[in-house]
């Protein structure tokens, strides 16, 4: 089974010289720092950071492949009503080890998966059009159970279970992943009798896509979700490590940190080089932007902070941003995920005899689709470092649940380490909050009516 | 029928301060500027900007519309290859225009619409597996036919067309978009004697979806061209107003380029509060990032130009991207795009007499969906205005292909009137050629000797 690879060479002011590169003695000369960062971050494993020990819950992993089994057949759709935390780690695991065409034609026997991440009447209206809740079984995911757009959705498709299914009937096509014993949903759950799983204490939304949150729409559709866990542990392992270049998720973070604080490049870009591994870099967008994100420093202090996550997929976006990657400010950096080898080699056929004077397609004939698409990933690497852009590589020789497990381990854990780097709160999002209670107010929320005046005499914002 | 609305209340200092704001002043006193960035552009229409007058092409769009008229019903699926522009508007319209849901489910008779814009080998063979080209027509799309991604996907489902139908067979399941006269795909049109399609003289890649490359796939699954291009030539008129206030696209790059050189945001955030309207901010992702992301002025000096655009959509991003957007650095401006009224209202159904008690669900029942995710995007834009965030906003009524229409055509000419305050030439992509020569090189391509030789004497760039 293989480690997925950190390389970093052109990052460094060897490749790309040192207005925008780092050297190996800056990198090196953090080391202190870099220890103490992860000392910091390992001694909460046991406190509030328990996602850190997600990967060995073994019992969990038990109850989610029993249920998973159970099920195994009863249903043509799978619905995650679920967002931000409780939605981009489904459908990252599903874009990357299913097929693209999953829902279009979905194995013999598994289920389709939907995540329903909008309440956008125009995507909730078109769902209820087109799918047969009577078919249907939806993972209601919130932590708190006071996500109102979550607890909408389930309320409308409760309801309509109900009209199909009966009081009785309705209850086995909803499987409810929330808190052990607070919040709304939990109690739902015990008054309804619905089938639960648990979003342990000390997993945040942005950090929860290795508990049941992520694991069972997975499990549901038949992701190897135990592989995910091995390699999560896998970079557990890999990530005790203090020395910097042994570990892939301190280095990452410092180089993020570094070319940001130190370089002038605020904004990060995630551009892997695979149509399957396109929404983890959406996954990743939430993990890095929320985390960082921040207002406040540690102490208190007003700081503004944070990169700003973009992605990008390749060779796609070759063809969209990559001429302001090239040529553009020098305010970004560039996380290539790269792919040895795929479960399809498509071959070039051989050009026909009546093209095989024409220049611009001869050249193509018989080489393999890899060959090219390899060729263009390259191109555009030595692209970026001629024109002096920093751009590492993650390398997955094979995209498995067990590479895949590990990415989102050690990014997991980049964050957690950046977190100290910036001095800010990486686990925490107070900015969320201003939306949410002016959404309440306008709402007509009780115990929100001083915002709602508040509102109303400011029209402008409204408008 | 409703024109679309461009407002910018809170982007002004009156909502935000003078900080992060503009004064109403400010950009008045740039009328001038403006006249002058619309004459130079406007003067073009009839020489190199052909794409201005794309919306009275009537010829094209009634040969479009026989043609679609003629395979109606013929084919379960319709391919696109291409890539960059001649795929992301392909994509926007379809879900703007379609279903989320429309390839799972089409209507009866209606093909699928598949576009595929990678040549990652796990993309192009897990189709080959589940498609049968039988009943598949392939919209095979590159102005000069130089498209090394377009041009080997072509030979590929060529040759299995050619397998599955013989050589005489294979020909109506290919339709052609190309250039009139010039390029490897005339040639084998010729040929071959597909049916073809034209992109203009004057008409580059980014600025091409209302000629035949967007055109011709949304009228084959049934979308409203006509009404596209009626959109597009509203909006021209509209924006032949040289009055700031008048015109939206002027006013749009005004407040685009000022925001980002004299407040120091240079991260462009379109921010579709609508799941239909998603892909519509990456194609508009392309457009601004291709077009005024420049290493050198219009007089050729090194300069670096170019703002980064972010796509994010609501209510999902809420959960991901927004603390970023309220708590992080004063770097980002936003473009709320927000719609009054859809297809489907879909009513939250009263509270279960079982959770009236629960504080946390209570409130919701009997509320529309559409109440909650307007009352959300109002949250939303209260808070960013609170914190001193621009944020502009394009009002759509509806998402109808007029509406669709005139906000493509707005953006077009904003991004031209771009390239003109920028100092940058908005028409050309000068930096993509860098990673394609180095492509050609490692593909063996003849020509590129020289090339692949220096490669290899810098290994670190492809390792």
């Amino acid at each position: 089974m293989s480690q997925i690879q950190f390389d970093l060479s052109n990052v460094l002011a060897d490749a790309i010289g040192s207005d925008h590169g780092l050297t190996m003695e800056e990198l090196l000369a953090d080391q202190a720092r870099c220890s103490a960062a992860l000392a910091e971050i390992q001694a909460r494993r046991d406190k509030d950071l328990r996602w850190l020990d997600l990967p060995y819950a073994q019992d969990v992993l038990d109850s989610i492949l029993d249920y998973a089994s159970s099920v195994n057949g009863r249903f043509k759709n799978i619905v995650v009503l679920g967002i931000g935390g409780s939605a981009l780690g489904n459908t990252a695991l599903q874009s990357a080890l299913g097929s693209p065409f999953h829902n279009v034609e979905p194995p013999p026997g598994v289920a389709r998966l939907f995540v329903l991440d909008n309440i956008d009447p125009d995507l909730v209206g078109e769902f209820l059009d087109h799918f047969d809740p009577d078919h249907t079984l939806f993972n209601v995911i919130s932590k708190s159970g006071g996500t109102a757009e979550t607890m909408s959705q389930f309320l409308i498709f409760r309801a309509r279970l109900v009209q199909h299914l009966g009081e009785e009937g309705h209850r086995d096509h909803i499987v409810v992943t929330t808190d052990k014993e607070n919040g709304v949903l939990r109690e739902i759950v015990e008054r309804e009798g619905y089938e639960s799983f648990i979003v342990p204490d000390g997993v945040g939304g942005r950090f929860s896509v290795l508990s049941p949150v992520g694991l069972l729409s997975s499990a549901l559709v038949g992701i190897d979700v135990k592989g995910l866990l091995k390699g999560a542990a896998d970079m557990d392992k890999r990530c005790q490590n203090e020395a910097l270049m042994e570990n892939p998720a301190l280095l990452y973070a410092l180089v993020q940190h570094k070319l940001h604080e130190e370089k002038g490049m605020p904004i990060a870009v995630t551009f892997p080089y695979s149509h399957r591994l396109a929404n983890m870099a959406a996954w990743y967008a939430q993990l890095l932007g929320e985390s960082i994100g921040k207002r406040l420093s540690k102490s208190g202090e007003e700081v503004f902070r944070g990169p700003t996550p973009v992605s990008a997929v390749g060779v796609t976006d070759q063809h969209s941003q990559v001429q302001l990657y090239v040529e553009g400010p020098f305010d970004k950096w560039f996380t290539l995920m790269t792919v040895g080898t795929g479960d399809h080699e498509v071959k070039i056929p051989q050009t026909p005899a009546s093209f095989r004077d024409l220049e611009g397609v001869d050249y193509l004939g018989e080489r393999s689709l890899r060959e090219l698409f390899q060729a263009e990933r390259d191109g555009t690497r030595i692209a970026l470092t001629d024109a002096k852009r920093p751009n590492a590589s993650i390398h997955f020789e094979t995209i498995t649940a067990h590479t895949v497990g590990q990415y989102i381990y050690m990014m997991e854990l980049a964050v957690a380490l950046m977190g100290e780097f910036y001095d800010v709160d990486a686990f925490d999002q107070p900015g969320v909050e201003a939306g949410k209670v002016a959404a309440y107010a306008l709402m007509g929320r009780a115990g929100f009516e001083a915002e709602r005046e508040r509102i109303e005499s400011a029209s402008c914002a409204t408008k």
